[in-house]
């Protein structure tokens, strides 16, 4: 562990094989066959000044938002010798208003459930409607977690074709779904690293494919929905009892920190993941927090504006330097190409700048950071083009 | 779901079978088969006078603790953008403080995890080092989340025998770790729902029959450990990479709504969990909470020693009631016997006071409350029995 020894940081960026020189405290211990070899998920944590590896939003949380947090948690800690709200009614509701209001369909707390970080959202889901002798499928390069949580669940992992440009094939998903029979569909929108929406007609091609193969459930993981300049995707759930969307707080609502996740869909999924959430699940303060930045939705949603504005420059400004850019809905870009990633990811750290090499391979991604954050990652690049260049 | 209907509320106290007579709302999705028929966990949570039922902590934490918690939770939403301390650091540093002043044995953060309440911390050793194909054993009837994380884990479940006074039969569990086995070996001391204490001899013998079987993890749940009448298991973690001590702060803390568990072991469990823990799975705000109780330990550990004293005042008085009584190290005891438990459960029930119907037949649980809250419990079965007895 990072914290623990100083020449064991055997982390890798995205959870991959570990590179098996080096021996894990681990290995004497009787660990699942299937986790010898790994590494944790995880990406670096370094101290450096500008860090634009991990999506955060770059805005901290307003100060009279702060105010309403200390408050709320103060009135939950009141009663903190209690178990929290087991089914997390009122954030539910809230929840479901944000969506009904921001994201083209009426959704109501029946149709919404929440824990800790949309990846146990997703693993709730897993536990459900994967888990041993099921599959899943993912179109990759996507969400590395959607594998891992996969093999967290005992879930078999199919990994699915996409484009050159990154865009899903929908007559080569199709056959594989036809083929595979998978039991759970990831679809990503917008991807994941590469920032690629995904447009309904897409969404509906893969749902009735998946439908006609099992049939099966279809995930859509909106956790950067607020950045895209397309519609949610949200309103397909509406007669689709098979059909999922998955949100979070991390990004558009800047709070990486509270790790809250949400789904929307058909009420009988809301209480199928009753089955297999731990009871009890999602804390007093983590629900009061929430609340509280639910009640600030507008001035948030105001940086999520800027954001935007500012991936579409990092975008621009990408192009004119002679970047690959794959285009992007998401509050972060997909860059390259670069004979070899790894050094230019470390060309630019040296640089101060901290970006994320995906492990795909040719290609970068850097988040939208403060107008500040990203003039310095321009300047980095620039010089690293000049270098190249040179 | 309890809170969106009022016809449906098919929640056992126990996890159980459904009754099969009400049709659910997920019969028609894909879900796993083996959660076909079964219904989520949870106790009934009903608006009554005297809770006694959840075995929470009865007192709210003091004034300056909760100040303390609104301060360090603001300090920590002013950094809520960016993702939480995705190792717990400082968290850990101060749980393996606590362990080694009060527990008899020296311990520092690379041998202490922490998560989301003990049952995700008991999750993440089920998917380390149970899971498909793999079985685990738990000598019943004991805390049953065990079973069902088991279940959600794909963990084979074995349920190992007690003796009538609900003690571990030493034998016949090493027995039955001989012939069956086991991945996984749960021994909960204090017990749930039973109150019963596990010697450090036991726990020996059944690790020493389980390493000799496989070997396999034993996992010590100690959840109601400051409550008990004897000294901490922990020092039995010593020397053996393969005993795991798990731990909460809802109940010594006084902080179920908090949901804070964590495991002390050789640093190398530590490590292998990290292969199936969510990234950044415990919230800024949790890990902000728990730090300012821990701050608050001495005050918070003399409201324990007060339950301990109430406990002991119940089991006296119950006895001198003429019920049978379980010894208990745990902050509920455990009585009976009684011909319909849940009649008595109910008759209890209409004098104000919410106790617990676990599904062990002939008993009820009753949590230890405040002074007020037992001599009302205390007053309800007196009732019951002059009842009962005219």
């Amino acid at each position: 562990m990072r914290d623990d020894s100083t020449t064991n940081d055997s982390t890798t960026n995205a959870g991959g094989t570990h590179s098996g020189t080096t021996r894990n405290a681990w290995d004497d211990l009787p660990i699942r066959d299937e986790l010898r070899g790994q590494s944790p998920y995880g990406a670096p944590q370094l101290d450096v000044p500008v860090r634009l590896n991990t999506n955060e939003n770059p805005y901290p949380l307003p100060e009279a938002l702060v105010d309403r947090i200390a408050e709320r948690v103060r009135e939950a800690a009141r009663d903190l010798n209690r178990y929290p709200d087991r089914d997390a009614v009122e954030l539910r509701t809230e929840l479901a208003r944000y969506l009904s209001r921001t994201a083209g369909h009426q959704v109501t707390r029946a149709n919404v459930w929440a824990a800790n970080g949309s990846n146990e959202v997703l693993q709730q889901l897993l536990q459900t409607f994967g888990g041993p002798g099921r599959t899943a499928i993912g179109f990759e390069p996507s969400y590395s977690m959607h594998a891992l949580i996969a093999r967290g669940t005992g879930t078999g992992w199919i990994s699915g074709p996409r484009n050159e440009d990154f865009t899903i094939d929908v007559d080569a998903a199709r056959a594989v779904i036809a083929r595979e029979r998978p039991d759970v569909v990831f679809i990503t929108s917008p991807n994941n690293p590469t920032g690629t929406a995904v447009d309904a007609g897409t969404v509906l091609a893969l749902h009735d494919a998946a439908q006609a193969a099992r049939p099966s459930m279809v995930v859509v993981d909106e956790a950067y929905g607020e950045f895209s300049h397309h519609a949610s995707l949200l309103p397909l759930i509406g007669g689709r009892p098979h059909l999922v969307l998955s949100r979070t707080m991390s990004k558009a609502f800047g709070a990486a920190g509270l790790r809250l996740g949400y789904l929307a869909a058909d009420p009988a999924v809301v209480d199928a993941v009753q089955l297999v959430r731990l009871p009890y699940h999602l804390s007093s303060v983590t629900q009061a927090t929430a609340l509280a930045a639910l009640e600030h939705t507008d001035t948030l949603l105001g940086y999520v504006a800027q954001l935007k504005s500012e991936r579409d420059r990092i975008v621009t400004e990408l192009r004119a330097l002679g970047f690959d850019v794959t285009d992007s809905d998401a509050n972060f870009v997909q860059f390259g190409r670069f004979a070899d990633s790894h050094t230019a990811w470390q060309h630019i750290l040296d640089r101060g700048v901290l970006v994320r090499d995906n492990g795909v391979p040719g290609w970068l991604r850097v988040s939208a950071g403060t107008p500040a954050e990203n003039d310095a990652f321009l300047d980095a690049v620039r010089e690293l083009k000049k270098e190249h260049d040179a």
